[in-house]
This record gives structure tokens, sequence and C-alpha cells, in this order.
């Protein structure tokens, strides 16, 4: 069989696959079978997955597993956790219980604004294009009128717009800069379509003006932004240093100190801040996939801001004061608790009934939450016992599910291991030697 | 119910659900059943997804779907992507179909090197610590040969190990540094096994050393860094200018220009680089996901490197020279083909058997072309009907099925729709009508 293919978008499922397995499988039957294994046995459910991209052709299990007892702002919640990653929920609720005795979590949100751009070339006169900006602007967003009229009845829409003059930067090249509020909503597709309504009817008024020139203007392309650095959450949690004790070798205080070094070495070092930050978004990750929003969209915009003072930093800041330890962080996240999949995805449903149907502020506190959480779990392992100790005990189920190990073998081992450092190669000499 | 739970991770299965369900959800037995909709028929196959992490419940569906017709470096290849946002696989195989018949897409690795980092104070004389560490770094790589051992088999290990100087950013603080190649696997664990072997033996050698004080070292944390700007593929597309011709409206130069106007500007303006790179993440994280890797380490290091020359910036490069158009990327990724959920994941392996048990370098250029083809069709959009048009077109479907709208109605809406703007509002409008 040919490994190009034509009109392959609509083929039927079973068409697909067909095609599919026989063309690049050794055992097409068995390839066949494999993805059939992960269908849902009720056909209006799977038809309803099928559909949320194109060419499914069977569901990709990723653990939906949950933290308990985390405690921010003064109230009870378990978050619910969508990673492959094994240690992360462990993480997340040993770090929830250790913080629950010492005050909880806090959580504010500074800021909800939202960022689409015009970009486009003039090469006529500066003083023209903004005058013509000027005396068309209410006119610009007039154009949109219908798209945000839903939005301004939920208190949102769009709260300004100016044009930049980025020529310093690239010959002829300027920005219509508008700014959004999209209330619940993550609000891609609203922003995207305010803008192309925009650009539209710039288009259109440059026709008629005499201030600017049809050939001098040449609109590039009209898309929100991903870097939302005002659209911003403030996490922390804070405690007496003398309530940082623990039975990790040292005292309330070495930890304390060691601990901010470790936070401290992550500002300054790329290297360290890359995997610091690593570590939070494994937190923050979970929580928006579980939700049903964009976990490449927030990546993307909390990478950039972590780099936005010229050198890639860690994201979060630990200081003692007054005797008083607080680890706190601001970041960057643009969610949605309406529209997109947080109505179509049943399991996206259930994590925000367990969250009790946050809006979107709420959600941006419980997400900024499991990022911090995550970060302290990590830093105590890294200062105290070593990451692997935990890693690579959570680890030694799957090392034991992969050697295809029996139930009676699998609980001997787990009880060795209790006591014994787990690597691939220990796990095979302790089954040998039962 | 208290919302506060001892011992939850104890617990079975069933016992977590019974907790959570009861403490959180208005009508708990709806809660539960919600869940083990999603469960697999096959105690077995359910058994194995439960224990890839801690307290899992159920299983996330995300969507497996493929791209056909890709060609890589003049093989045709079909790629599988995870991912649970409409429309990027239909852009990943309009790219793909677009640059078959104009070259098909190349890569190439230009380096495989990971990195590791003892991070410590020393606050004794440099000298001193410059001596103990020449004196002792063979012991160093000595103390983990045994973890070693098998990574050299497979032709990786240690490269090389260096102390670096960092008392400029911060009082007292050095790095060991070293260089790994971990071959097939990613690598996390094995690096960081090694790192705590070697800092271990580095406190045990200080204890001894009359170079340097034991209460002057304070190893501070021992870890990978996820930040590989020495892991690097290179992927480009390239045809003359004049094969650009296309049914957009435009020439193919005036194409052409635009292409590279639209990418200019990712290069100069962070807001519009944040959303570029996240759609090239877009189709990267599809298949870091469908491959059993991890989209976190791989993002953090991805924009990281975006912003290594002080400013956040767009991954890719766009260029005419001698008629030719060229679009091309470098990215960092390290990624395995063995270890961690490659073996675990049943679609995972599917996902690997489709793209021909790709080894790690292989498995580099797949990725790094499928960011790629994701900006090509995103630019592609973008400067010719907007995002909105092919965005909304696949977003139907979801709003149809989020209204519950009969198959009968469905189909007379997917035709009303081809030459119709899709919106949430016309849609209603448009069921109303009939």
């Amino acid at each position: 069989m040919k490994k190009e293919v034509s009109g392959f978008s609509k083929l039927s499922k079973s068409e697909k696959i067909q095609w599919i397995t026989e063309s690049f499988f050794k055992d097409p039957n068995k390839a066949k079978l494999e993805l059939s294994k992960y269908w849902n046995s009720n056909h209006k459910i799977q038809q309803k997955h099928d559909e949320f991209i194109e060419n499914t052709l069977s569901n990709f299990y990723m653990p939906l597993g949950v933290a308990p007892n985390f405690v921010i702002n003064n109230k009870s919640v378990t978050i619910p956790m969508v990673i492959e990653e094994s240690s992360v929920v462990a993480a997340a609720a040993n770090s929830a219980k250790y913080w629950s005795k010492r005050g909880g979590f806090h959580a504010e949100v500074l800021d909800v604004e939202k960022v689409g751009h015009i970009h486009f070339l003039h090469k006529g006169k500066k003083k023209n294009l903004h005058t013509f900006f000027e005396e068309n602007k209410n006119t610009f967003l007039k154009s949109c009128d219908e798209i945000t009229s839903n939005m301004r009845i939920r208190g949102g829409g769009i709260l300004s717009i100016q044009l930049n003059d980025k020529t310093n930067d690239l010959e002829n090249y300027f920005q219509i800069d508008i700014r959004f509020n999209t209330v619940d909503s993550m609000g891609a597709n609203f922003i995207n379509s305010c803008l192309e309504k925009i650009a539209n009817s710039m288009k259109k008024l440059s026709l008629k003006s005499n201030l600017i020139d049809e050939n001098d203007l040449d609109i590039i392309m009209s898309i929100l932004s991903n870097y939302v650095p005002n659209c911003l959450v403030k996490v922390w949690v804070s405690c007496p240093v003398s309530d940082l004790d623990e039975n990790s070798g040292f005292s309330a205080n070495e930890f304390a100190k060691k601990f901010i070094q470790a936070v401290k070495i992550s500002e300054i070092d790329p290297y360290r801040a890359v995997t610091h930050n690593k570590g939070i978004m494994n937190g923050i990750d979970s929580l928006v996939i579980a939700t049903g929003n964009d976990f490449r969209a927030i990546e993307a915009g909390v990478h950039a801001y972590a780099s936005r003072n010229g050198t890639y930093s860690g994201l979060t800041k630990a200081s003692i004061k007054n005797n008083i330890f607080t680890l706190e962080m601001k970041i960057p996240l643009s969610v949605g608790t309406v529209g997109g999949l947080t109505s179509l995805h049943p399991l996206v449903k259930w994590s925000l009934e367990l969250l009790k149907n946050p809006n979107s502020k709420e959600l941006m506190k419980i997400i900024g939450v499991a990022g911090l959480a995550q970060n302290f779990a990590a830093i105590r392992s890294l200062i105290t016992s070593g990451i692997q100790k935990g890693h690579m005990k959570m680890h030694l189920l799957n090392i034991l599910n992969q050697m295809e190990v029996k139930e009676e073998e699998k609980i001997k081992a787990i009880k060795y291991f209790k006591k014994n450092t787990v690597s691939h190669k220990e796990v095979e000499k302790f089954l040998k030697s039962l």
C-alpha cells in the first residue's frame, strides 16, 4: 500500500484505521485491536470524544488523580490532576498536608487583562497614521459591537485600544494593541474575532481616507497574544521559621536557610531556573488539563514571563523577615471556566465540580497554588533526601509492571524497597533472589 | 464529612472515590458513575493505568489522532498526535501535504548533549577548591561506574565534568557541571542518580581532604537541567518562491514576502513571539505525549532557549535567497524512545510502532518537523484567510455537540457553515431557523 493518501480526513474512522494499520504495522490486526481496547463501550461517549479533533483513532489515557488536603485562603480544596509522571500527585498531597498545618496557602488575583494585536506595516507619514487612528478608533470598536455585546453584559469586553509605533525594531512596523477582559472564558476565539473585525474595518476605512494611502498599508496578521503579564495571580505560604521543623536531620533554621539558597540559585542560573520552573509547571499543567484549559498557551506565557528581565529566571521567591519564612510566586495564567472543553469533556465538568465550580479568578488562584505546592515539594526533597528517593519509590510500580511481575512478587518488592534504593538493576536482582 | 483526610493515599481506589464524591459533590452517586464510565472494562489494563501515578481515580481521555502524508528526509511518515485542541491535527496534515509536493521536510540532529549540576556553596579558598576538584574528579566519575556501565555499553555515559565558579552571581556559589549522553533514554533518572552519587562522593572526600574544610562546603542540591541548548535538532523546508503559488488571492511572491514579514515580527516582538512559539508547541507536545515523553520538560527547555539572547523571540527563521524560500528552526529536544512510559503505555508503544520504532535521534527529527509544520500552517492561515476561519470550522462540531444537536441537524449545520461564518450565536440562529 502507498504511504501517501488522498482525502484521508474524509474517510470513516474504520477506513482510516484500516489504511494506517495496513500501511505502517507489521501485524495490522494486532494494531487495530490495540486501538479498540481503548474505545469507550458507550457509543455516544466515544463519538463525542472522537469529534474533539480531526482523525481521532482512539483515546489516549492520561491518569486523573487527586491531591487532597489543600487549604487555600482558609478553604479546603481537593485538586484534580491529570498527569502521566509519577510522584507529582504525591508531592502535591505532601505539600498540601504540610502547609495545612501552617496556615495553608494564600492567593490573590492581581489583574485579568488579556491582549491581542493587529500587526501591520505602514510606509506613509507617521503623523497621518496617528491621526487616522485617532479619528477612527471608535469606529473600530463599534465594528465588533455584535461580538462584544454578550461579553459586556457579563462585565467584560474591550478595555483599551492604542497604536504602537514599532518602527525602531522593524521598518514600517506598527501594531494596533487591544486589551480585553474576557471574564470567565479563556477568550481566544472572542479576541481573535474582534481583532479580525477591526482589521477589516481598518482596511475599509483606509480606502476612503485622505490620510493614508491603501497601498501604504499592509496588514500582516491579527492575533491574540498568549503573553499575558497583566493576567496575574500571586500565591504564597508563610509561617514562623521555627515551625519548619521536620525529621530531615536539619534544624528548622538550617532548613529555611538552605531552602532560600536553593531559590536564590534558581533566580540567577538559567540551567537551574528551567528545571525549577518545570517543577512548578508539573503542578500547573495537571490542573490546567483537568479543567479543560490549553496548557501550551499557559506554558508559553509563563516561561516568557520568567525571561522578562533579560535572563531566564526562577518564578518563586523565598525570604525570612522577622523570623517569618515566606515562599511566594507571581505567575500569569489566562484560563477559562466556561467555553472550550469545559462543557464538553465530562471529566472536565467533574473536575470543575470537585473544585466547587470556580469562576476564572478562583481557578487562577487554585492553579497558582498547585504550582507553588509543587515547587515547595521539589525543593524540600532536593535539599534533604535528594530527588531520587521519592521519585524512584514512585517509579517502582512502573518498573514492576513493565517486567510483568506477579501480584505476590510485587507486594514483596514494595516491602523490600521501602528500605533499599530502587533502580532497574536492583529490582531485577531482587526478583531473581525470590 | 470532613474535608481534611488522613492516610488518603493508603485507601483503596473505591474508598478514595467514596470519600471524594461524598465530600465534594452534590450527587455523589452521579459523580461516581461519571468516573466509572471512563474505566477500561479490562481489569488488567485498568490496573496498569491506575499505577502510573498516585491516587488515580479514572482515565482522562485525550484524543489520539494522526496526521498522514509527512515526507521527512525523503521518507513517508504518519504522525500520531495526542491533543485536545481542534484544528491542530488538520493543520499538521495540511502542511504535510503542502510540503510533500515541494520536496518534503528536512531534519538533522546537531547534538545530543544533556546536562546536570551539583549546586554548592564553598566559603574557603577558591584555589584549594579547584585543586580538590582536579585531584578528585576521576574518583567522582568512578563513584558512578555501576550506574553508567550499561549506558557505556550502549555508547553513552558521562562526557565531561567541570567546576563552574558562579561567585560573581551569588556569594560562594559553585557548580559541578556534568555533561551526559543518554543515548535512547530521556535519562532523567540516570542523570540524577549519577549526580547524587558524585555529590555523596564529594562530601566523603571533603572529610578526608586537607584542601577544603567540610564546614566550608554546603551541597545545596544535585539535579539535571531541562535546559538543553546542546541537545538540538534543525528542521527546514525549502522550495523556489514560484512554487509557493496557491489559491489565496496572493501571488507566490506576495505570499513569500508576507510570510517573511510575519516571521520577522515574531523575532522582535515578545507578544507575537509567545503565540508564534505556542503554535509550534501544539505540534511538538502532541507528539511528545503520544510517544510517552515529558512535555513540561520539553516546554521549559524550548521557551528558555527562545529567550537565550535576552529577548523572548520566535523560534523559526524565514528567508529568500536566490529565489529560494526557506523556513527553518533549531530547537532543543531531549526525548527518549526507551524507559519511562515508552514500554508501559500500550498506546505509546502503538505510536512508536507507527513511527517505525525510531531511536531518540530519529524521534527528535520527527518532533521538530511536527513543530515546523504547525508554524507553517499557522502563519499561512494568519496572513491569508485569518486564523478564525479554519479554527471555527473545526470548532463547529464541538459547538453542535455541546448543544446536543441531533445527527440530521448536525449534517445540515455542517453544510450551511461551509459558506457562512461560525460563531456560537450564528449556530444558535441557524438551528432555530430549521
